[in-house]
């Protein structure tokens, strides 16, 4: 599907890793629809190397970015509105990492400097990203700021341990700084809460295959994959939507609204 | 704006009076987007006239039908698929009227055979809609189908009386429904909550002007308009949202996520 | 446990059918309290006849009334201030029925004349029964008004059916009349949503044993019983709850706050 | 009012700084409520004073902390369990406080050393307390864990800055330790969600009069106050409510189900 909808938009996408990423598809899908992007991730993931070939695949280029310093996110801005020729038209959000997960800390005896690592990364970073962006006024009027979240910032999940928390820093960030954005440029700020997903980060997660499953079934429509995940930001990206701010939108078959499926009864 | 996002695609709207109504602007904005369509309204609408002359300027029919007829609603989806050639892609639920509010009975005085009618046009029509669809397999598979709601159905707004109630049953039915369609269909069933929009219904209700300009100051991006609601439901009808459902979605300017705004206190 | 924390405050609890029902539990805690009650019923639920026995018990009466006749509500409500010697200060509807469920239609196949019927019983009468107090100015100052209800009304639970579309709607009549109540005298109005609960008349609804063991899995405290319910009725009547309104209050072993419990993966 | 419903419990009470403090008025009304509590609060806050004056007045001590040290809690579990003869039933955190606020940092400039403070300080300081107390098996069963929180959390107030951020991480970690609690030994985990209040720290936040006045308007039943919030973290502590987990509760006279009040606009 392509309609150009994207047409003469140029955006920044933070967190493709490779072809599994929902920032990946997102990348080739506003390309697809006619936008101009910049692709950005930090040093430590630019290494696995993958992203150089959708740079080149959709002629552009990798600005490396460490999303907690504020440094690098603004030699991140200045040079993408050089590259592309003016101000940000949107830019997705798709970061996060928790360390207490990948040393494997239960959540009942957690380490509190890893934890601050967490919470920098995953949603700190976002409002960083945004006071950056405001300070150089790097956004165009009526542009579009995604950040990908997870219901576990609404419900518990126990093997999500404090990325639950992080998800949830991070939509309150989005509302927040979201009537900023509004006031200055009218331009909106939202969150996606998406399906678990399987990509390289989001399949490290405890128990990921049964967890997987089982979203899947309590999905009237089944757990939303990451190409329609980023039709989905496409939307959200494109003149279609430009009055919904500071929402928490749910990307996931219907998994938010339902109380018990019969389905996983049997 | 323009892109064919709905090339291919058949709807039924429902509840487009004169140009104000979002329900015209939406079929307006289907049109545009390459969508077939077909209009509806109750007969005691239809005698207002305005609604020929957009069916002749979109090139199509008006099919009457009193939402609240099942034996009108099958004539409407029958004669639609004929008229159209097959079956139904989406359908918009544009319908609301209180006899309280238009009576001026106060909320707290309640005339409870009108509340019946109330519930029936407002809310009840969307659950015959669906189940008369569903029995004649009237739709499309990955259909769309959506009915406008108001944040009434959240909380409290004094002057919008018993349509607050109308709103959260309207609400209900779509989450319920909508597990069904997706089951059936892949069909996603969502509500669009609007900001308050300067229509010939709308500003029927009491003090509707006081309350149009404090939402709109309560607002970060003002209030929604009734051609942003239609881009809005044009997003949600096509293919780039198909993982949405069961959602009742804020289209209101950011106000749904303000607690308090400084513009109210200046 | 019994402090007397509701001692000197008169009570009306609606729906105690059988020593399994919450009411009955309500009924007995408030009594054990210090509160003076009348109980009520529907007269078809009366001729089962336990509720005489109760009301010996509390040395009380039972004052027939069908919840959806204002004229059986002025009745009960000028008798119960009759018999108690003054205004009321708290009032419990646990009241539910519909029809659609007992004749087994299913959810896409609805009969609409029933649906009325179950939203009359279920959800208009306590419109009905908050008008009549108000008109009657039958509670006293910083009195506290409570119905039963059930998560349904935000999430689906399929064989729930239309009594989802009940209580969404009993919910938002708490939050609509908690204005005005709040307004006349101080009276708070709330919802408590209750885990499914073993009552004669929860056990009716198809697939009730499973889901009672699914939802007790995913309750990190199991499923709220029938006693710690009037438990937590009489904090929500008592003065320690007083600015409370307006509220649907969870009371579920934590159901709602959970996505996912590994309880229900082993 | 006192009913004797803490009887034989033992709690701790952080946060009380002088007798305009919730937490004040919260250890007073659990010692009247027939509680033993222990009191604690920063070194810092200790300077002030006044709490050794409550202390004398409860018959009870001061033990410091700083509730962002693991060292100062377990000290402070400690010493509790020593000095009132047994486990803990109930622990009040009522910490918050922004470090950007205090130093006139606008949210758009926000200096990201202070927030971590802030956020170490105001929410993951409540993790430390859970933490803490169940590796040393510090809660009787059927405990009751609240933490005070703030609307912000969900909806915006633009001048309550990053404090937002704080109460919405708060409202995580009770939700995602609330299970974890609830594993292991039933206790229960909920923040209250208080109308803001007129304290010496809630006092401090910018623009507050003119806030506490419009919160008032908005309250069908006003805001409520230190007290009531008191009378009302009695109730949660007590047997009354034990099956209540996971829960973010308003206390606040109806503000958060309000969407707009005629009394605003007159």
């Amino acid at each position: 599907m392509t309609n150009g909808i994207l047409k003469g938009k140029k955006g920044i996408i933070f967190g493709a890793l490779d072809d599994k990423s929902i920032a990946w598809k997102v990348a080739e899908r506003c390309a697809e629809e006619g936008a101009q992007i910049v692709l950005t991730n930090a040093p430590v993931a630019l290494r696995m190397g993958g992203i150089y070939d959708l740079a080149k695949k959709l002629n552009t280029e990798v600005i490396p970015a460490d999303a907690t310093s504020v440094e690098d996110l603004e030699n991140l801005l200045a040079r993408s509105m050089e590259l592309m020729g003016g101000k940000i038209d949107f830019m997705l959000h798709s970061i996060g990492m928790s360390v207490n997960v990948r040393k494997k800390k239960e959540y009942t005896d957690l380490n509190y400097e890893w934890m601050k690592t967490t919470l920098d990364v995953s949603a700190i970073s976002f409002h960083k990203l945004m006071q950056t962006a405001m300070k150089m006024d790097a956004m165009n009027e009526w542009g579009s700021i995604l950040a990908l979240s997870y219901i576990a910032a609404q419900r518990v999940f126990p093997d999500y341990s404090e990325m639950a928390e992080a998800k949830a820093l991070l939509e309150s960030f989005a509302r927040s700084f979201g009537y900023h954005w509004a006031k200055k440029a009218k331009v909106r700020v939202n969150t996606i809460s998406q399906s678990p997903t399987v990509t390289t980060a989001g399949s490290g997660v405890k128990g990921f295959t049964d967890f997987f499953g089982y979203a899947d079934k309590m999905s009237p429509l089944g757990n939303a994959d990451a190409l329609s995940c980023a039709d989905y930001c496409v939307a959200m990206f494109s003149d279609y939507t430009r009055m919904v701010t500071m929402q928490n939108l749910y990307h996931d078959g219907g998994f938010s609204s339902m109380g018990m499926a019969p389905e996983i009864l049997e």
